[in-house]
């Protein structure tokens, strides 16, 4: 008989706070010997990525990929079955992820990018790990509920009420130890980290066959869209990798600003003109005070010029990539495919340990 | 955006006199051209199997079989973890089933024995088959609600409260048409029709992907265990095919009666004796009152003595063979494996034709 324990509760802000502290040193850890280190992140395919994504976790996947840490990708097609508009577009959506991920410096030969579907072993692990959480569990978890709060269904699926522990079962089929997750995803890792303890503790003899996967907390800037409200490929407000010069001009022209002459950072009175000069920051390698203090008082059109300049010249090397790339689809068929493979072959090995371990090795 | 339509309410009584009548056309068409019929059926691996299950479902399996109906018996695995006792010992308990299956005449040349843990693309058919049910209908089906109540569980586990979508996907994934169900299993039945109809809707491109497998009510004798209780492994008052000729004599003999010298078939009035006539009945290919007929006031002593003879004579050939093969366990084994195998390829190709339907065949 089994008896489900709660799941720690370390999904408040105290524990928020905690795995920020707990980040700063598993930084130093990982700079100090990163090949040990294995790393799951992923997307959902529901169109191209922008400069929110990039600067909030595409650049720190690569950053991680540069140092010897090995990295799994997964483009969740799974995830994006209730919204039909994307459905029907999947291919494409996913496409784009490959052609995003490969022109910001993700290398094939050393990262792995897959489909959720592409990997049946994968999602049998759905499975068992769905016998060891309770439907009140599921029920309690916080980003679930509020998916559910924002979603544009008329009633909740089997699908999204399961969500967590598909990823539970997306981050352990690899092993990976560590995750990058934004704050609002903490109460997910969590449940993840339960199943992984609990299958330990009932099938693991002693041993462990899961890592307790640890949050890589990141702090994503906060880029506005050109709306002034939060960059989002849904809201059509975003500065896409994939647009070109022009369209990036044009976009950042239109960007909602302020009329004070003036220009200075200062994130709460001025949200729309400080999300201009973070952005120009991060490409410069500077931070927004500085940016603020070339522009003095120029003007509105003169910090757009800025971030015109600042965003076209650091994207420029990508877009050229991104374009290269974009020319040859049967390039980008056989690098998914190839990951496809790699991810196949280690949810194969894992599930051959699994069933070893549940006694279901016939 | 999906909306579930609410799945048909044809889970009432009214429902189920429908189902019966269907069911007795139904056996007009499998007689009139057995070979277009493909039946899926199994069993939890909990133990050895009984005269219950035998005259209940394990009887017709082989009948069906003998006609022509091409068969799949799914031992299910999945649904035996959280029950620990079970699954500690589940090998052993898998391994029985198939016996129990070679011994009364389930033929591996022509039927297919496979345990549902080794067939992950049969498990994958879970994640799109859950975003077509709604955590509502989940919560209605009653099956589960009796699950639930009854079940000796501190907290009801997520592959408890999904399991009407792993029974739709156990079915579908082999394209079965036909599944013989007891009354209390129409529920489940109807959500996997649900999931048939709404896949084919959303994804099927004008086809169908699914066939909505209709129902073989099957109306299992009621087999009282020698305790007068119904008939159950978990109960110990059981009479197992494994069992051999004294042990049935013994178990016959402490069977619960009346003492009422005159033996008479009224199952309402004297349901022990009255079962005991039945099974006498079912293994002498006779009706109960012909039984009781024969035996007239010679109490119950003579009535048990009969009831072993027919039992012991009807059992005879069926445990010949399941000493026979219970003595080479890697045949045993090999069987699995070749029926696991057979399983993978049908899996495997019904999910290369959802992964193209659903536009996720990168």
């Amino acid at each position: 008989m089994t008896t489900l324990a709660p799941a720690s509760p370390s999904t408040d802000a105290l524990g928020t706070a905690a795995a920020r502290t707990r980040g700063a040193a598993l930084e130093e850890r990982i700079l100090e010997n990163p090949g040990r280190f294995r790393v799951l992140t992923g997307d959902r395919p529901t169109g191209r990525l922008h400069l929110g994504h990039y600067f909030g976790t595409l650049h720190n996947r690569v950053r991680l990929q540069d140092l010897g840490v090995e990295l799994f990708v997964i483009i969740a097609d799974y995830q994006v079955l209730t919204d039909r508009d994307v459905a029907d577009r999947l291919t494409e959506h996913v496409e784009e992820l490959v052609l995003d991920h490969l022109a910001v410096g993700v290398d094939p030969e050393r990262s792995t990018v897959f489909t959720h579907s592409a990997v049946p072993a994968l999602n049998q692990l759905l499975l068992p790990f769905l016998s060891l959480v309770s439907v009140a569990e599921l029920n309690r978890n916080p980003t679930v509920k509020d998916e559910i709060a924002h979603s544009r269904q008329s009633a909740v699926s089997g699908l999204m009420f399961t969500y967590p522990v598909h990823q539970a079962a997306d981050i352990l089929f690899c092993k990976a130890d560590l995750v990058p997750v934004g704050q609002d995803q903490l109460p997910h890792l969590e449940i993840t980290r339960t199943v992984a303890r609990r299958f330990n503790d009932r099938y693991g003899s002693g041993g462990s066959v899961f890592p307790e996967p640890e949050a890589l907390l990141s702090e994503a800037p906060l880029l506005l869209g050109t709306d002034g409200t939060k960059m989002s490929k849904s809201r059509g407000n975003a500065l896409t990798l994939a647009a070109d010069a022009d369209e990036t001009a044009r976009l950042i022209k239109g960007a909602k600003t302020d009329s004070e002459r003036h220009i200075a950072y200062d994130p709460a009175g001025r949200p729309e003109v400080s999300s201009l000069l973070l952005l120009a920051g991060l490409c410069q390698g500077r931070t927004p005070e500085e940016v603020a203090a070339d522009i003095g008082s120029a003007g509105s059109a003169a910090l757009k010029r800025t971030v015109t300049e600042s965003v076209n010249e650091y994207l420029a090397p990508i877009r050229s990539r991104r374009a290269e790339y974009a020319r040859d689809r049967s390039y980008l068929r056989r690098i998914l495919r190839e990951g496809n493979e790699r991810a196949r072959a280690v949810a194969d090995a894992t599930l051959a340990e699994v069933r070893a371990a549940m006694n279901s090795h016939y």
